[in-house]
């Protein structure tokens, strides 16, 4: 079995409780492999932790991690959206910012770092169904953040919606082709045509004002 | 582990030899579970084969069945697209009926059938090379299909590879989604937003000619 060398965590400050540090641990690795790829043992090891702090702290174990691992991904997406929007000049760029920054992440991380929950949304789409509806809660999380997001740059609610649902899928289809082909082709159609749909959506003053970010 | 009752395959027909069935149980239960949740046991069940006829065909075991499964999905979706847009009066019937009939395979399925490789892919994608390789090979075929069958819908070559690129991503991406939150939303917005941005990419003809679409 050829494995890629991944590039080690640096984000595992050892300054850290023993709980932080295995949650954080089952982020990256969940994150990164999935949930069945990823084993008990690999997590208390990337997490520097021993063996029986795992079940000390998730008595159901990988499961109940995991389920927590999803749940705090909750705040992720949203947090970089807000950020990367809040430092934009108008919509437009916004746009072409975010799928730019997440291409940087994917190729900064060697194709590793992508959607924290895709990958375990997919393996327990059709199995877990606790797990499912955790992915679940998350992704109607990111609906809901990027709609309000969107209407406060003067979208009405219902396309607000829909552009928050078409960026949202549109990073996701783009990670899955991004990580496979390890290029960033992808990403940047995928920014474009998430653009070229804000525009359609915004209303011909706006349009004037993001006529920059063409 | 609340394990959802999945539909019990009707693609599997008796009169295939084994060597079929085993490959078909493999495509079913990879596209459907994953590579790392699908087990050697659980495939030479759902294909009705015995266990070791699984290594008599796959010397290097499930590894091997699993690229030999995903080189067979490459001509999947391009066969779908190609007889959806044979039978469309336009270009933009031709996308809404793609991302209809996606819709509607999914919930046909109970949200278990959606893309062949998927799932495998981001699980492989920084863990296994030859099978990275292998998903990586796929999506170009599909993106090489999508090219040319635009470019016969009268894009021009570099528009044609960005809206197969976007169709591709946007049905994956909204695979995601739908999956996890059962529901088709994620796909019909996918649809709409395709159909956006074939409009944007078409000539004032066959602007015309597509409006019925609309």
């Amino acid at each position: 079995m050829a494995r890629r060398k991944q590039p080690r965590s640096t984000t595992t400050p050892a300054g850290l409780g023993t709980r932080d540090r295995i949650v954080l641990a089952g982020t990256e690795l969940f994150g990164r492999n999935g949930f069945n790829a990823t084993g008990v043992k690999q997590i208390v090891a990337e997490a520097q932790a021993p063996f029986g702090s795992l079940y000390h702290f998730f008595p159901d174990g990988k499961h109940q991690l995991a389920e927590e691992v999803i749940r705090l991904s909750g705040p992720f997406y949203p947090r970089i959206f807000e950020q990367i929007f809040d430092a934009a000049p108008d919509l437009l760029t916004g746009i072409s910012t975010l799928f730019a920054s997440a291409a940087y992440t994917l190729v900064d991380t060697d194709y590793a770092d992508a959607c924290p929950i895709a990958t375990v949304a997919l393996e327990v789409a059709s199995t877990h169904e606790p797990l499912r509806r955790a992915t679940a809660d998350v992704f109607d999380q990111w609906i809901s953040a990027g709609t309000s997001m969107y209407t406060r740059w003067g979208l009405d609610e219902s396309s607000a919606r829909s552009l928050a649902i078409t960026t949202i899928i549109s990073l996701e289809g783009a990670f899955v082709l991004s990580r496979s082909l390890r290029n960033t082709e992808a990403l940047a159609v995928a920014g474009a045509a998430v653009g070229h749909a804000a525009r359609t959506m915004i209303g011909p003053e706006d349009r004037r004002r993001n006529s920059t970010a063409d």
